[in-house]
């Protein structure tokens, strides 16, 4: 890879200390021409689907480099840390479920190695702090032309761990879905997407009957919020072409008692 | 341009999401030489006065290059999406209000276009997230040295959308102000400036009463906060060259009962 | 120093106004190939003693270049801006006691200077934004190659104001530290190392009795959060290095009663 390589950067560290800004540091320090782009810092703490999720619908959007991503709840036991190979790309991160919908994105994994070579990591390695010590240095070595294949011994790619995929069904007509990620607003983006409910002929100006333990509720399928009224209920296509469940100037969380993970079925009245 | 050209960015997106990575990631596919420099991505969700007030106040300290803000509450309507052309700057955003005082700043509208060129968009228009699709690729395209012409067909500059000056009068010795921006410790910036206030003959070291619609209140007009005790009022001239209304250590917005878009007279006494 | 110098950039202004963007243009408008790179700026508003210790443990991970730093409830008063020689390395901040913990780690300071010169400020100084107006226009031109001893008069190093050290002895066995910085988990990070510990014949796998006002208690000396059950108490070594007392999944904070720049002393039992 070129020296002034991309590199993005992807973690649950939050903005409040100094714990991007030493990733950052130790980043410039070994390779000073990588150019860092934060997607986001924000992830729920240790909440790995969530954090999957975003670096998956966030990374068809990222230029070519090397895709740093953190959410590492077990930092200190013994999942492996990894570098991906995914066509152009390289994928650095916790081998923990984090990485592999971002590398099916991108075509798939073409080899997997651990991070394990004492020369592409800090001298004094933390038992909390593995993307300073571990995950930075061998992004910032990979952006600076360090082949992948020199970071450790190769790993089996179908031995990498892989997050159970989302539920998503559909039978006679009734779709499952489940909560991909809710957000601070209480927007809920569901694993249903357009061409999906398509298929099973759901789409916009339907009116859908969602139900939820709380019991079941008709609303429109609009183009947006602003096709309903203050404080109404919705689903539309979000900007990842998600079904989401929406309520204008409202939340949908608080609506219908759902949250991350949670599950819902949905059908055409 | 030259294709390492500035663009400078604002939007309402927050940080706990996907999204400004990825408008960043859209930037560095189409521009990869383009420097990106975020101003904020808090302004108040929706708030196109508070944003507009924001991006007049930063521009003047901007590098030249391609202005990128967005705040976009209606996102997926009829307004439209434009390139203004500001002397040597360039400001990209949704013509509605948004644009005008950053742009009055740097002298004025020379030109004004549509961003409609489907060459300058990504393939894939969504309803809710016009920033990666149409703005942030016609930024980079415009940084990377595609002329503001070829975005689309020119607009008539009168025509564009302005926000209604906030109100600002003086008439016998009572001014009248209006509140362009509350900060989260309860500050509140004003329209009146020390250049308008000084013409009408008040300035640091009077007192002055300030009424609102919860009564009249006497403050000293200081330097500074800490010109006064812990949590007692006072007027000073901010970083801004507002005058702003302020507790030392407490919050005006809560003492006084303004918010943002309320107006309040203010005399010497 | 190169035109590509690095800009480290630490405060406490918040993200969601217009400060650091405005700061960052002015950095780019003097040095346009200086490359800034954000530390936090979310510090707790006018908390020197925290920004002092989140600098000095940041420090030691960041590229040679021009440190910014700038935590200054005094802004406007008559404490004096300040460059720093620290070897290879320069500081821009106020000299409040903000600065001299991390020149120490940098190996000291060699050379102070005061920033006096008007031809590296901007034209008009506020009296609340001396970030924007005095300490950004410095360290953009310390990055484009001015020398530091233009920026004003000499000062003697050992004048600079210093912070007292924090709370650190060992009596019989006794160990007495505070408490530097708490976390929005309530986590508690101390003024104790490891190696002082160990000097002291403390370690993992040790039991210790932590007394504060509120009495005493014996927590598991442990490698990570991990090693005891949700809700437990426990003290580990950090990534800082330093001792912290945290519960897992829970607030030490609260569970102690202790906050930054309170004291607690800790023995094995």
């Amino acid at each position: 890879m070129p020296d002034s390589t991309w590199i993005t950067f992807l973690t649950d560290y939050g903005l409040e200390n100094k714990f991007i800004g030493v990733c950052h540091g130790v980043i410039a320090r070994i390779a000073p021409a990588a150019r860092v782009l934060d997607i986001t810092h924000l992830v729920p703490r240790g909440d790995v689907p969530h954090g999957a999720e975003v670096f998956r619908q966030a990374v068809p959007y990222l230029p070519v480099g090397v895709h740093l991503a953190v959410v590492d709840p077990g930092v200190g036991t013994g999942r492996k840390p990894v570098v991906l190979v995914a066509g152009d790309h390289l994928i650095v991160g916790p081998d923990n479920g984090m990485l592999l919908r971002a590398a099916d994105e991108l075509g798939g994994v073409d080899a997997a190695y651990e991070l394990a070579d004492p020369r592409y990591r800090l001298s004094d390695i933390s038992t909390t702090f593995h993307g300073r010590d571990i995950f930075s240095p061998a992004a910032a070595h990979l952006a600076a032309g360090v082949a992948p294949s020199a970071m450790g011994p190769p790993i089996d790619p179908a031995g990498l761990v892989r997050l159970p995929d989302p539920v998503r069904s559909v039978d006679s007509g009734v779709f499952r879905g489940e909560v991909l990620i809710e957000d601070r607003f209480g927007n809920l983006q569901t694993s249903l997407d357009s061409a999906f409910l398509r298929e099973g002929g759901v789409g916009i100006g339907h009116t859908v009957a969602v139900a939820t333990a709380r019991g079941s509720r008709e609303l429109p399928f609009v183009e947006t919020f602003g096709s309903v009224g203050e404080g109404e209920a919705l689903v539309h296509i979000d900007s990842a072409d998600r079904l989401a469940l929406a309520v204008n100037l409202g939340s949908a969380a608080d609506l219908f008692g759902l949250h991350e993970r949670d599950t819902f079925t949905l059908r055409a009245v």
